[in-house]
């Protein structure tokens, strides 16, 4: 479970792979995302006209909320990412088709973020947006999406309310497919709203087990089958293929966060993690130190990445999830209940730190690594 | 403001041009919107966790209803289709961004559906993916799309909650950006519910009118293009460029419900106009005769479109909303006043036929037309 060495998978001179070489340049995309969030920020005012207001403090969070009275309502629209690049190839080498899984990660991406605001996930929408009509015309593949659709829906207690499936010819590669969720849910009751306020020093930080890489990471772990001579089908120490692990279906954690609710324990602050790995563990806006003296196992296909793409452990746990796909903050007293009750929904969990006055940084002292608050800017 | 007979825009021996050609084959993609909707519509259960229910009525309506109690909860995604690729090739033949219209095109395709069923839309996202970083680098149109979004939401008194902005290489076309958005609302009071079970015979269908094509019928709109000399610089009968004409934002219709309700109007059903054009007037389930006395005027660039494809009435007004872009049906003794509060908000309005008890079908009395029931199949 400790992070290993760079190596020289790629040969003695290979130099490690980093997120700029695997072709996101966020430098390009974020002038344009602040713009947006200043211009949608202004549109608040609009809800005053039907009588309601935006829950100001959810600007900046994984999913909006607004007031409307008897409860909080929450919104969200996620895209699932090149995840499905990897299932198209592992189609094509082993001719079996992984859209159950790649529909299970879409939804996760939704409702995964939708529950970080203490929301109760409702509705999702499908957004499957093809290359052309043909996409469809795979019966095996598309009755796999259908289906990892349905299940992940009732995984998670939503219903699956309807979407769009669009033929994007000359907007969408050809043979390829978008694909995105939207999710409604509302916080009922309202004491459930989990933006932060209550966050204190001297709450437990629970951390959630992935089951691998989710859908985050995976332009670089795309980048790195270059550099395998037996590609996605290069064994992993668990036995399945590098493809295989890397399709491993995203958890989905609102049963867990619904359980924890029906259990009574109180859920001050969570950050589902996602791009910019740990580092998302420092996105609540105060200024607290976050100390992680239990670091959970590495999931096979993370430590792969993680060896074979030559990242420092500074690098892979400010990148990837590396084992722990969602972070819950809890009262102290409660942590304890907080994990067996995630456990009995079938998910790993650990008391892993604790939150404490001091400068905005996260300390993983096991891996003897500091991140400073600087080092994830999300507002 | 008729129609115009085939041309020979194309030469003597052009044939007209068939939504076929334009390369969208709903064949292929329907046995998985059958699947799919099968899978959706099992999912409705799991509301039952958290004390609610589905609207088992709005399965096949434009858009979801939940009841949550003090009312109902209405959400939906949609996507804006293929007129980003005429905006793209306006600003290489003009070097003019349109995307100011198409961020206004994108949320109008989701909220025009959400108030079919009675919604007040109170939340937008955006789902702007485009197919690399650099996509967002053209800061003059990056500042189109925020700008017209904002506009968007504010003429819609919605709050727009933030989005999602990926770069998808691989999936999405070098140089494009697929456009959708997400928009969750609540019918309150629950009295709007608008799904059509009031409809009757002796109602009056209030036609709205549309700016042009809106974002419905575009590959037929650009394969047209390569039968044009001139292009997308072919001007229309009132002076614009074919281009430019495509490019007129669709209408809001939402400040129109909105003005409604405030007025007392019932409004027993709605239809939003778009692909399939008027034969969305059959979509309600029940068996009626939908007759039209009075057709809108058509807007020039749908004329044109008429015309220069070759399309006779039947394939123009199945296609195409040929000036209305919205159908409200009312009761007849409210029909005047609805089309008063209408043209109050800006948007042209026509008491334009009436229901009838008899054979599902549509009449439209002025053009010579019926369309059966059987050739709008949705559900």
């Amino acid at each position: 479970m400790s992070a290993t060495s760079p190596s020289s998978a790629g040969g003695p001179d290979a130099p490690p792979l980093t997120y700029d070489q695997a072709g996101v340049q966020y430098d390009l995309i974020d002038p344009l995302k602040v713009a947006a969030q200043r211009a949608a920020a202004a549109t608040a005012v609009q809800l005053q006209r039907h009588g309601f207001s935006e829950v100001a403090a959810s600007r900046g969070e994984s999913a909006y909320v607004i007031d409307v009275g008897p409860f909080y309502l929450a919104s969200i629209v996620e895209c699932l990412g090149s995840k499905a690049l990897v299932a198209d190839e592992m189609q094509r080498l082993t001719g079996r088709s992984f859209y159950d899984a790649i529909a299970q990660d879409t939804i996760a991406m939704a409702v995964n973020d939708l529950i970080t605001v203490g929301a109760t996930p409702l509705a999702v929408q499908a957004y499957w947006a093809a290359g052309g009509s043909d996409w469809f015309s795979d019966g095996q593949r598309a009755q796999a999406l259908v289906q990892g659709w349905q299940r992940a829906c009732e995984a998670c207690g939503v219903a699956w309310g309807g979407g769009e499936t669009p033929a994007l010819a000359g907007i969408v590669e050809a043979g390829r497919i978008d694909l995105a969720a939207s999710c409604t849910g509302i916080v009922s009751p309202k004491q459930r709203l989990s933006l932060g306020d209550a966050l204190a020093a001297g709450d437990a930080i629970v951390l959630l087990a992935s089951s691998g890489i989710h859908a985050n990471g995976l332009s670089l772990a795309r980048k790195l089958v270059e550099r395998l001579p037996a590609g996605y089908l290069t064994p992993l120490a668990d036995g399945l293929s590098y493809g295989e692990g890397l399709l491993a279906p995203t958890l989905l954690y609102s049963p867990v966060t619904e359980a924890l609710a029906a259990a009574g324990v109180s859920v001050r602050y969570s950050a589902n993690i996602t791009g910019h790995g740990w580092r998302k563990l420092l996105r609540h806006p105060a200024s607290f130190t976050y100390r992680i003296t239990e670091v959970p196992p590495v999931p096979p296909v993370l430590a792969f990445i993680q060896q074979h793409a030559g990242l420092d452990d500074r690098e892979a746990y400010g990148t990837l999830n590396m084992g722990a796909g969602f972070a819950l903050f809890v009262p102290a007293a409660q942590a304890d209940q907080a994990v067996q009750v995630a456990r009995a929904q079938g998910v790993g969990a650990w008391v892993a730190g604790r939150v404490e006055a001091g400068d905005k940084r996260l300390v993983v002292e096991p891996l003897g690594l500091t991140f400073g608050g600087e080092e994830l800017a999300l507002r």
